[in-house]
């Protein structure tokens, strides 16, 4: 007998990006930062005992909303820390999506929204981008005219790394009849002369939630922590009614405070990430690769027209020798890679790697 | 304008146990193991390093899997880490429970399980335990009669530490229609010459799923680390589709693997549980208290009648004087304080304390 759900019975799940056996392998798959979080949480880290362990954690981990509210200059109320972002779009969904209402992604996006609505039993519609990945002028009215009771909106795109301005958020957010969800999960990395902050959306409106994640800008892929900015009014029944009782651990609490205390620590990293993806750009456009202008950690790459080896090849061969990009089998994309900014090292060993690809 | 839904706008979260803010307090309100994890654990935390928390931690936490087969003498598909007990009670309702279904409770119980069956849109069938807090003759019969899809039986019993017999489970999930999910958070504290092991239903049945916790019998309530045990048909889809994609963080999977890898070490502690749990038993009854035979690691104590102050009182007596207990202000339960069993230090000055209280 099988017990599912019929929309759990009839859906596929979320494949997560491959993780290498090889400790050695070049990993450039899936966003992961390429150095380390600073010394500011080793120390953290080092200080924790298994004697914390024994009783329950912290159910709202407050220590880390005042940091987050004084970092974000916000209240503690307008914070709810989760056990990495996906937990956050979960709750969003299970808070303020009925099974059959729909919810929007723009398109191509993360590929776990369309998951976490069959789960949920929502619909998705899905609004196409632009041929330069932005967001189409009539977005906002093809949203309410869905009839989505959420949309979301990753900023910096994933996976092309193109950034919306805070005013055109702004437009959405004004106009729009659902909640607005902007995934910031790559904001750290946008250039800083840019300017680019959403947090005023957070205080102008009571639909808007943004998601930020301590695994990419912070290091901190591996301890599965994240939160969630928005009005009190939002955050409210997802703190104290959906949320799972104790859903961030005590270890993970400690160590997120201190990676954003010490923001400035981590800073150095995205600094460096900026200038490899600058570099990384220029020479993927000499190997013939058309690459979208990227404001995140990581770079989609349409591969050279002609003779060339195709995307899914150039992927294939990269495999081989033990240097893992993501590759999507999808439209508008099964003629890209999407590729990691990693190490000075990384980054020249596989342009290494793509130069023997393209000249074989 | 509230963006919830109505059935979240309708319904109540969860209360935790309070955590008191005083560092010197005694805690005796939930079921926490008055003693740390073993050495062991501690090297584990020891060992682990920033640097290991950059990249994504293992989905499926597969080493821990595959040190829980061992133990239980099952195979890793039939093993489900969770991000704590409470995590894998949501996944299992997500996925077997339509909205609108039926969710059967023995009463009184986790007082959890309704909030769970609100988020969903579920009803809650109850049914009453016997006056000694076992399962009545006729509970399976009318698990059925009220067309559940899930029960849910907490096993030994909270708040009452009553154990039911492996048969009389047996005799449930032979005959039940849904899915019989056996909570046993606190199976560890059980006297070993009981021989009490329910594993064998998850050979036999294929709609039996048992939950364990690396909460209270390893000392690691603050990690948020739990699993579950079933038939591969049954975890399945919640291992490969409902899920949040990481659910355990690197850290929790090494340490929870450390702990359990390491069950002799933790059962020190349970036999120092037990030993203070006739204790307790003892000097209560000899205070007036009528307490149910537990085989957990708290104790439920029925306040003296005739002259004495009710419960409650008790309760606030205890909390005035930095000694947290648990009170519940419901039907069968409110003459009563569900107490967790200390160190023996911890139990002698509750036991000093509540001599006072009666006697003043």
């Amino acid at each position: 007998m099988n017990y599912e759900r019929p929309n759990i019975q009839r859906m596929t799940g979320y494949a997560s990006g491959e993780q290498p056996s090889q400790a050695d392998a070049i990993k450039l798959n899936t966003n992961e930062n390429p150095y380390p979080a600073s010394a500011a949480v080793a120390d953290a880290l080092r200080a924790c005992r298994v004697e914390d362990l024994r009783r329950y954690p912290p159910p709202l981990a407050d220590s880390f909303r005042r940091v987050a509210a004084d970092y974000h200059r916000l209240d503690p109320d307008n914070i709810i820390p989760t056990n990495g972002g996906d937990e956050l779009l979960r709750l969003i969904i299970t808070t303020f999506a009925d099974p059959g209402q729909i919810l929007a992604i723009a398109e191509p996006s993360y590929s776990l929204y369309p998951v976490l609505a069959d789960i949920q039993g929502c619909q998705i519609a899905r609004i196409p981008l632009q041929d330069d990945w932005s967001m189409p002028e009539d977005f906002v009215e093809r949203l309410n005219s869905s009839g989505a009771k959420l949309a979301f909106v990753v900023n910096p795109h994933a996976p092309s790394g193109h950034l919306a301005s805070e005013q055109e958020l702004r437009r959405i957010a004004e106009r729009f009849q659902g909640i607005l969800v902007i995934d910031e999960a790559y904001v750290d990395f946008i250039d800083p002369q840019l300017s680019y902050d959403s947090t005023d959306l957070v205080r102008e409106f009571n639909n808007v939630l943004i998601l930020r994640t301590m695994s990419k800008g912070y290091s901190l892929a591996g301890l599965r922590f994240a939160y969630g900015l928005g009005a009190s009014s939002l955050l409210s029944p997802m703190l104290y009614k959906t949320r799972d009782s104790y859903n961030t651990d005590y270890i993970s609490q400690v160590l997120a405070t201190a990676a954003l205390a010490d923001a400035r620590g981590a800073a150095v990293s995205w600094q460096k990430v900026r200038q490899e993806r600058d570099r990384l750009q220029t020479e993927l456009a000499a190997l013939g690769f058309l690459c979208a202008p990227s404001q995140s950690n990581f770079i989609l790459a349409q591969a050279p027209a002609g003779e060339s080896p195709e995307a899914g090849s150039i992927y294939q061969q990269l495999k081989q020798r033990d240097i893992l990009v993501r590759y999507f089998d999808q439209p508008r994309l099964r003629d890209k890679l999407r590729i990691t900014v990693g190490t000075p090292q990384e980054n020249s060993q596989l342009l290494a790697a793509l130069g023997e690809i393209l000249s074989s």
